[in-house]
């Protein structure tokens, strides 16, 4: 659940029209100045010259084997919400880890499920930190083929993977693991040493991630940079690099009938309206005093203090994702979405500005009474609402939910009970980094030059890497998929001629390229 | 649905303690002023001095077969807002009429649940409508019995029936069918006619009952009052003989994605929150427009414009009321409904007054989203509430709904679809009638001085009885239950010793007794 959408955000972060009209009028949360109208350019970084071809063809000529071992992986239900599978899929991950020649493999128990761990020892010079989750969001209505079973479907782009976890994140991760087996069958050992921790609770929000760093937090800060697998190709091909994701505080708000008023037990009729005070109404009427009545504006006193101004280099990617727009994909990012128009009628720029640098707060869901066929006249005892709240450089999960729990009780809804599900803070790796340009290079090799992005508009713990052990970190490679908490999620396997999307072939030789361009990098 | 919570409204309004520190002060919902401080007793009224006892004979000698039939009705599942077994349930009831005697009898098609008719020819001076409810509510978790099996179960007060449909309201209707039966077999015939007008929708607002009486209006018209089967004492005995209803809108305000922004089609990832409008947040914001922070004051303007102020008779049975109760029966009241305080502290005859002649808006149900296990960080493109409203003379439920479309509108929430589900006007007898009157004297014979409320605070469709038709309606006789709307729902059958309230035989007498007084009556 704090999860990345990740194929959604990558897509839209470059396919934002550029707009030179400045910034949005409305101006309450805070105005994002820009200082340069330069534009930063991944063309400008040199194409990885080096060329794997024993180890591509070990690819190409174990493709059916390789496509099997997404499949065996999208087939372990691993629904970390519902604990279902997820002792399994811990277990599967590390059979294949020592499948592969990784020495050191443990499974690391932790307050929820477990992490695992491995280390794989080149004996190189250089240690790659590989970040994997293996846990997938529950399935939701709406799916055309069973969500479990690994199906190969025909699809416009071609022949696609279509099953949860598909693309988030099992396909890529797997992907990037054969790419890894490959090399080792080929040469014997990878240009650099690998240290895997994987955890199976990111759509949780990654609660108890910390204890598995904890673990290994020496050696981790040893470690020359932090990877992880992702189809970073939206449909048309094009590639956005992201250097950073937002934070998440996730919470819950409930109202009880308690000591001022309310039914405490248990529903009662709803004609005792009249003298018995509701929770559902108390609720309603705490929910809207935290933002303004367009639902986006937040109202909470302070709420948007502890964020920075975008810095300089942050600009720069700005304009240049802006530069490689265009008003046309804009549109079709809207009709993907289902979305009419934008907050505000934002485009361009602005539209990008708003996306990548603001904060937010989401009703994920509320219910209270009786949500069933026909109707039940009823006062609900108890009221519920579940939040996220997306956090930018420097908001911190505790400090904003202090707010939003000042900001109740000044407003005379002590009451309401404020719950802390889950939250960390967000990550942000520099653009002038040798595994940022190492990324860039591979991607430039086979012609796709990505849109280097400031960060991702979702979630995901990667402040541990880049704020707690000061790695940084660079996720995603050739490859396409779609789908990520929704129905129908798929991952590309076969592109159709004339597709500019790779398949799983050229997405693991993708991942080749990068493990030795970064073994490479000075 | 909108049904009678009619034992805990029953026996809240005798309850109540009386007061006289005058009205409250928060005053923002009209300022019920009271003209005068007498106090109607109904101990005024001379109790019925008939005995028919042979036909207590019959009713005594035949008891087991007359419960036996009370179990064959609830073990008949009647539920209106599934259609589970409604069209057997009114084949039941109908086939029953048939059988004691009815030589009319026939379903009413409507554009829902059939009504039922039946009509009794006793070639008698006076005409008695009889209004009966053949559906129930669905059955909910927490009960202790199967819902549907017709247990005898031992409680507090006795050996209780306890099913859905023990008490609201196939009991009391069964026993006074019981009742009817048995004069019909001792003497041959009725001391009335009986007109019963049956419907099977009442828990869903008896949308279509008008069209069951449309069918038969100039015969109604010609009645000389209904009657409407009820178990009116509360566990310690007592009886509140309620002389209206408070009349209800149901109605269900949506919140959809659309041109004024929000995704159209489904749920996204809620990271695009930076982005997108949300219509959970509209929702939020709308329903918080409705109501002060009190979630009570209702600040749609106008809400209370056309709210009459009680009549000096209604006064005088509120002041008997509040005569008629202790403090001590109010705290057992909060108890037992589990609410530690009453909206604004209210007590004594300011909460009388507040619940008997106050409108409400009240949230049945909300929800929006992800509200299953764990967490999805989801946009929802959908959220609901339903709602209902509480209406006292002279409000009607189009007025109210019209004046909430028309705040929603002017305060910017166009894009929130209002709809009305259901919805009828308050009705009210008054309590100078010989239906009344007959009822009364009845209690009286029995001991059991019935406090005489205004109206009860749920909602039923009398309107048509007493507004439309132009007749006087009282409900209710000796018998208890409780748990209407609620898990273990019962009636009591055999009272245990020392107990006050009447047990299923006792019940038939007073309905045999008060067919008597009413056709006595000058």
């Amino acid at each position: 659940m704090p999860s990345i959408p990740r194929l959604i955000c990558a897509a839209l972060v470059v396919s934002l029209a550029a707009s030179a009209t400045g910034l949005a009028q409305t101006a309450r949360p805070p105005e994002v100045r820009f200082t340069t109208d330069e534009a930063f350019s991944a063309a400008s970084i040199p194409a990885y010259a080096g060329s794997h071809d024993e180890v591509y063809r070990h690819i190409d000529a174990n493709i059916a084997e390789h496509l099997a071992q997404l499949q065996r992986w999208v087939r372990q239900q691993s629904v970390s919400a519902q604990n279902r599978g997820i002792a399994e899929m811990a277990e599967l991950l590390a059979g294949d880890l020592r499948g592969m020649g990784f020495k050191e493999v443990a499974l690391v128990p932790t307050k929820g499920h477990p992490g695992v761990f491995g280390f794989y020892d080149a004996g190189a010079p250089r240690t790659l930190a590989i970040y994997l989750m293996y846990d997938v969001q529950p399935e939701e209505t709406g799916w055309k083929v069973p969500a479990f079973e690994g199906r190969l479907v025909d699809h416009a782009l071609g022949r696609v993977l279509m099953a949860r976890g598909a693309t988030n994140q099992k396909g890529p991760e797997r992907a990037f693991l054969n790419a890894v087996d490959s090399i080792i069958r080929t040469h014997g050992k990878l240009p650099v040493n690998l240290l895997v921790v994987a955890e199976g609770e990111e759509e949780l929000g990654s609660p108890n991630y910390p204890e598995v760093i904890d673990k290994y937090e020496a050696r981790l800060k040893a470690a020359d940079g932090v990877f992880f697998p992702m189809n970073s190709q939206d449909g048309t091909g094009a590639v956005s690099l992201p250097l950073g994701v937002k934070g998440i505080a996730v919470f819950e708000l409930e109202a009880r009938g308690g000591a001022h008023g309310g039914p405490t037990e248990a529903e009662i009729h709803s004609s005792l309206k009249a003298i018995v005070d509701a929770p559902a109404w108390r609720l309603a009427q705490a929910l809207a005093t935290l933002t303004a009545p367009d639902g986006n504006t937040i109202l909470v006193p302070g709420y948007y203090d502890a964020i920075r101004q975008p810095t300089e280099a942050e600009q720069r990617l700005v304009n240049g994702m802006a530069a490689a727009a265009s008003p046309a994909r804009e549109e079709g990012m809207r009709k993907a979405l289902g979305v009419d128009r934008f907050v505000d009628g934002l485009s361009g720029r602005d539209l990008l500005s708003r996306l990548l640098f603001s904060t937010t707060i989401n009703i994920n869901g509320m219910w209270s009474g009786y949500t069933g066929e026909g109707m039940k006249t009823i006062l609900p005892h108890v009221a519920r609402a579940r939040l996220d709240s997306r956090l930018v450089p420097n908001q911190t999960p505790d400090g904003q939910l202090d707010l939003i729990r000042k900001h109740l009780a000044g407003r005379g809804f002590g009451d309401i009970a404020v719950r802390t599900i889950s939250g960390y803070g967000p990550a942000q790796t520099a653009v002038e980094t040798p595994i940022v340009t190492a990324s860039i290079s591979v991607f430039n090799k086979y012609g796709v030059t990505p849109t280097v992005a400031p960060r991702l508009t979702g979630s995901a713990p990667y402040y541990i890497f880049t704020e707690r052990l000061g790695l940084p970190m660079v996720m995603g490679a050739l490859g396409h998929g779609s789908g990520a908490h929704a129905p129908n999620e798929y991952m590309v396997i076969d592109p159709r001629p004339g597709s500019k999307v790779a398949g799983l072939a050229q997405a693991e030789k993708f991942y080749v390229d990068f493990l030795y361009a970064f073994a490479a990098m000075k």
